[in-house]
């Protein structure tokens, strides 16, 4: 990691992102400050999909439910015929990804695709694929997609009194295997959507349904205060499933992806959180022009 | 509070109950013993009505359904004719405890009762019920009915590594107003049922009714998973309610009702609970013999 010891955010390129990223911490977290937060209600949440690691030819749970399907229908080849398990048995990633682009689909597959299992033999089924899975641009494992300014954001929040946590439209249980060792984020920090869970014979076993509201949309902010009983004083997102949740925020942050060298240029799926960023006056980091690097391996 | 400094348990007699506690804690807590939890998994979680404070005659968030009621039929005449609105119109406390004698019939009337609140608003009425009101038998406030020794083994759970949570079949968030100044826990490690929640022009609504799964019985393990992502390495209880939670806990202390003196004496609601223990091999303790005191009022 860079020096922080004179510049707090060292991967972060001086300028008014940044210069209002740090007011917007001051601002909250100074005991002078008029819209200070006390330390016990100061958390901060991120979006973790193109928030804070790229989401990119295709979300990681998408991948790892395609792979999983691709096994059913393996093994089971009646299957074949039928989309989306065709898609997965044939490897079309894209149109698989474009099916399957939103975090509570993702989450519905999986619990159809995993219905009946412990959740310690859903734990073992992602670790192995995370340890599997290169990505198909960079070659990198999943674990070295995170965003490393974003992530030096997230530890100076910590150091700042946040308590940060992960708030992700995604599968809570596919990102607690690993949010520890990306993010430093434990466990009980993971927010997001679930499957349904039951207790029966002595253990918990998954069901077979999402668990309503997901944590997207106006269902994030509901997520957020369930788990922790207050609004965040920091949040951070990328996309229209994030609207609510920045809105519910005392400062707010939108990643902009426009850097189809390093990362990805796309504005789908960020339409209404541009406009609600105009008009809250939200900041937005710009990927191009705001970050020093943007992965590990762009050192 | 009484010296801990010789002994982690003062409010605890000497006798079976507190040494198997004593080496229950040992058991998850010391690196060098078979089934040593990591302290990232370390989590204590305690029943609250009837486990961490009294929950007779009335529980406390009945009593505040109660007087919610009275006041709506103060102001809408017919609903005086119909139970339970009746009930808590004419103060019959015993009767409408009967009939929301649990945790989820009482969270489903808050539902009702404070549709389209905001969390904010119900968080001032909690305040000032609970400021207004005085046990019937012992005058006190009702942040004044903890019992001296679950909190003391609460915080010594704490003292060796423990997170602890408080695990509710009632309202999480009627306990989230107080259970930082009664137990030390802050609003985020307060588990337990809830009302449902939604995001409307840019603010938390309460809906009219309760989410599924209620926070008992086998909703209770589900509760806590969901929550911090491990199953409890300590968990106390006192009624049918927990016996799933204790179920799911490595060490597991069921708590019994039998000072008709300083407290209560009744086995209603704990039938199931008390066979658990006898076959699982649960702690359980007794609060007239293993007790030095039960309230700070005792002393």
């Amino acid at each position: 990691m860079a020096d922080t010891s004179t510049d707090p955010l060292p991967s972060w390129r001086d300028g008014d992102a940044k210069r209002a990223v740090l007011d917007g911490i001051d601002a909250v977290a100074d005991p002078a400050s008029p819209d200070f937060v006390p330390e016990t209600d100061r958390i901060a949440t991120f979006d973790n999909d193109g928030t804070l690691w790229c989401e990119r030819p295709i979300i990681a749970q998408a991948a790892f439910l395609m792979q999983r399907w691709a096994t059913m229908a393996e093994a089971d080849p009646s299957m074949r015929a039928t989309d989306p398990y065709r898609l997965a048995y044939e490897g079309q990633t894209d149109e698989f990804s474009a099916a399957f682009a939103h975090g509570p689909a993702i989450v519905a597959g999986l619990s159809e695709a995993y219905a009946g299992a412990t959740p310690d033999e859903v734990d073992d089924a992602v670790r192995t694929f995370i340890d599997g899975f290169r990505h198909a641009r960079f070659g990198c494992l999943l674990t070295d997609l995170a965003f490393v300014p974003m992530v030096e954001l997230f530890h100076l929040l910590e150091d700042r009194g946040f308590t940060t946590y992960v708030a992700s439209a995604g599968g809570r249980d596919f990102l607690r295997v690993f949010a520890e060792d990306l993010y430093g984020v434990p466990r009980h920090r993971v927010i997001g959507t679930s499957t349904e869970l039951g207790w029966t014979d002595g253990r918990l076993v998954r069901g077979d349904v999402r668990v309503d509201p997901v944590d997207e949309g106006p269902g994030k902010p509901v997520h957020i205060y369930e788990r922790t009983g207050v609004l965040p004083a920091f949040a951070a997102g990328n996309a229209n499933g994030d609207v609510e949740m920045l809105e519910s925020a005392a400062v707010s942050l939108l990643l902009r992806h426009d850097d189809d060298r390093r990362e990805y240029a796309y504005d789908e799926s960020a339409e209404r959180a541009r406009a609600g960023a105009a008009e809250h006056g939200w900041i937005v980091a710009s990927m191009r022009d705001d970050f020093e690097r943007v992965f590990a391996h762009d050192d």
